[in-house]
């Protein structure tokens, strides 16, 4: 079954939002084995949208369409999907009455008039209650293919196509796409394709897809297979000479799982606390561990000691240091690094201090320099790094191998 | 002028990264008023490549194409384009010179073979300088048409876009679009457009579109004009009247200035020295503060603490507070505010304690209940929100909130 994902905004169009509906759809057809060869973008102008309703439906099975369902004039989706199924829009009651009592609950008694306009549905299209919004989601049916049309926030988008979208494209595809997941640190992609290259080169089914991620190499490995039985046994020996080539740089075989929540697994398992103390990065280390969830049976405290003072008053980071080896040091990293631990009590510390960019560099000293610390029950490995990119990417993979540092370090322990 | 935008990946169709070049290019097209009415995305397949190169070429006056310019065997659209317009390809001794001398500086002596296949280039086509990767950049001309093709890593597609692509393109567009941009807090899109729905139904030349951003909406004001000075006269009334409806919500009118930007240069002014607590936003409040350029100068120090222990620790929030009224209550972000700022020396500081979720809500105490605290010269103010949204959004909501109370609370001061 082949589906193409059609986003509709001016929004996207102008640049102004990033489209990441069509990466989240996009994921979750592939992982449910229907094929999506198209993603298209197209403003909220009746003409071109129309014209890319029909042509994308004429080369597929369904579509996938978000966005465009607000309230605001501009929003013509559901009119211009409605016209291409020749559907008319009716007022629907319990729509209605589901709007009225989101905004009750959540925003006061009045409603903004413009949105009564969403509780207009076709009337032969199905209504997919919306129970993060107030835009209801719809499902045309003609001839043998389906349109679903979404809303456009992520956090109404999402939970309408788990629940509603993906049974129902399941139920369409009996035949399966099995993949498994090995989730690689420390090897660049280009490397990693290297290592792999006399697989690539004679696989069939399964599959093997490498995907660079910042600091990661993902392998996905896809089997076709009439059950998961047939595919885990096709599967089996791939994932295994997988194992044997990149060894404990796997930090992963479980897709859903990130680099930070097998972090904190490790942490947990080993009994250990963690704590940060971060320059350059400045939150975005404990952030990131703070996305896993079970973060807080292990992460204590974190400090952001963007200041020098910071990083003496709160870390004891000595002064002769700072003046001697400057801020961004090795030595710097190890006493925030201690300092860290001291302070939160903790086991683990990891520290970041770097020059992010784009100023604060010298010719000694260039951006992108970056040291990562980590202290394990008193010990500290400090590592340099000379990260390429603008400050957000600095930031990013100094993020990523602070997380992979620590792995090791915390591996080694148990050795 | 219109431009399509092809970005080429698997990677994208399969949903494993997310469109960030499609954002970035449109806003840069949007931004020199070339006209961008759709963005595909498609996969490294020869023929569907090929087609989607053909069509939008048909319908436009030239194209930019991103991604598939790597080094491994699945990147095809330099060799699928080269067909489009007729092209062989060649070695090109300056690049391979280049890629040489890339990997020697950055990687090593060793480049990995299949990088070379980067060096060919079209023999009638331009090079174009690629000055953070190997993949060169790549113009084709023909029939009063083009195509540009750019690298996909962010890192080495903007600088090729600014330095050479820009400037081409403005080359061949004298005519003029200017914009301006205000960017408003607190104020909900249904809301905003209300407040300008008469303007906007009485518009022809400018053109005001709002975009609602997470805890923010934009109003872009954009003219047709033949000169800046034409623009702005056009300009001036409108935004005039849009100041007038706004007032102090408006916290910028300048369309590259961040809200964390805003905020950093208003407590520049008033001489003001910041500081976090953190307690749900683990580092995502700060990390954002610290994304600002000169942040150095105002944020002197943050604290994660996400646990009672480092509440009470770090910020001396005293234990019969937590133990009376919860981590998460409005006399917890009070006495963190305090703390915070008294531990960093500061005049201000910024604390947040909620429930993110998905877990750790209780009836009395939902998902997405959150205290933001805001203490300035030692009075703090702080106010209950109730997030609706996931994890994720919950806690991006509760970072603008913050930012936006922090505002509100430094311009109450100065009056």
């Amino acid at each position: 079954m082949t589906v193409e994902i059609i986003c509709v905004g001016t929004e996207i169009l102008l640049g102004n939002i990033v489209n990441t509906n069509a990466a989240y759809l996009a994921e979750k057809l592939a992982g449910i084995g229907v094929s999506c060869y198209r993603q298209i973008a197209i403003g909220d102008n009746e003409e071109r949208l129309e014209d890319a309703i029909k042509t994308s439906l004429s080369r597929s099975d369904g579509l996938i369409l978000c966005g465009g369902l607000g309230p605001t004039k501009d929003d013509i989706t559901k009119e211009v999907a409605a016209k291409v199924f020749g559907e008319k829009l009716i007022l629907n009651e319990h729509t209605k009455d589901r709007i009225r009592c989101y905004f009750l609950t959540l925003r006061g008694p009045d409603v903004t008039p413009n949105n009564w306009k969403q509780a207009m549905v076709p009337e032969h299209g199905k209504v997919i209650d919306n129970h993060n919004g107030t835009a209801p989601g719809i499902l045309f049916e003609k001839d043998g293919k389906f349109a679903f049309l979404l809303p456009g926030p992520p956090n109404e988008l999402k939970p309408m196509f788990e629940r509603d979208v993906e049974p129902y494209l399941r139920s369409l595809s009996p035949e399966g796409l099995y993949s498994s997941m090995l989730k690689v640190l420390s090897v660049g992609e280009s490397r990693a394709e290297s290592m792999i290259e006399d697989l690539i080169a004679a696989q069939r089914n399964p599959t093997i897809a490498p995907y660079a991620k910042t600091g990661e190499v993902h392998l996905r490995v896809t089997a076709k297979a009439k059950s998961s039985e047939e595919a885990s046994a096709l599967m089996e020996p791939v994932l295994e000479e997988l194992r044997a080539r990149f060894g404990s740089n796997i930090y992963t075989e479980d897709e859903n799982v990130t680099l930070e929540e097998s972090i904190i697994a490790l942490l947990k398992e080993k009994k250990m606390t963690l704590a940060t103390a971060e320059s350059c990065t400045g939150g975005l280390l404990s952030g990131r561990i703070i996305n896993a969830s079970g973060a807080s049976d292990v992460f204590a405290e974190g400090f952001i000691t963007y200041s020098n003072e910071a990083k003496m008053n709160t870390l004891q980071v000595r002064q002769e240091t700072i003046e001697k080896y400057g801020a961004v040091s090795e030595e710097t990293a190890r006493e925030m690094a201690i300092g860290a631990a001291n302070a939160a009590g903790t086991d683990v510390a990891l520290s970041v201090t770097g020059i992010a960019g784009p100023n604060g560099g010298t010719e000694e000293k260039p951006v992108g320099l970056t040291y990562i610390g980590c202290c394990v029950a008193g010990t500290v490995v400090v590592k340099e790094f000379h990260f390429s990119g603008d400050r957000r990417k600095n930031r990013d993979y100094a993020v990523v191998k602070a997380l992979t540092l620590l792995r090791e370090e915390v591996l080694k322990e148990s050795v």
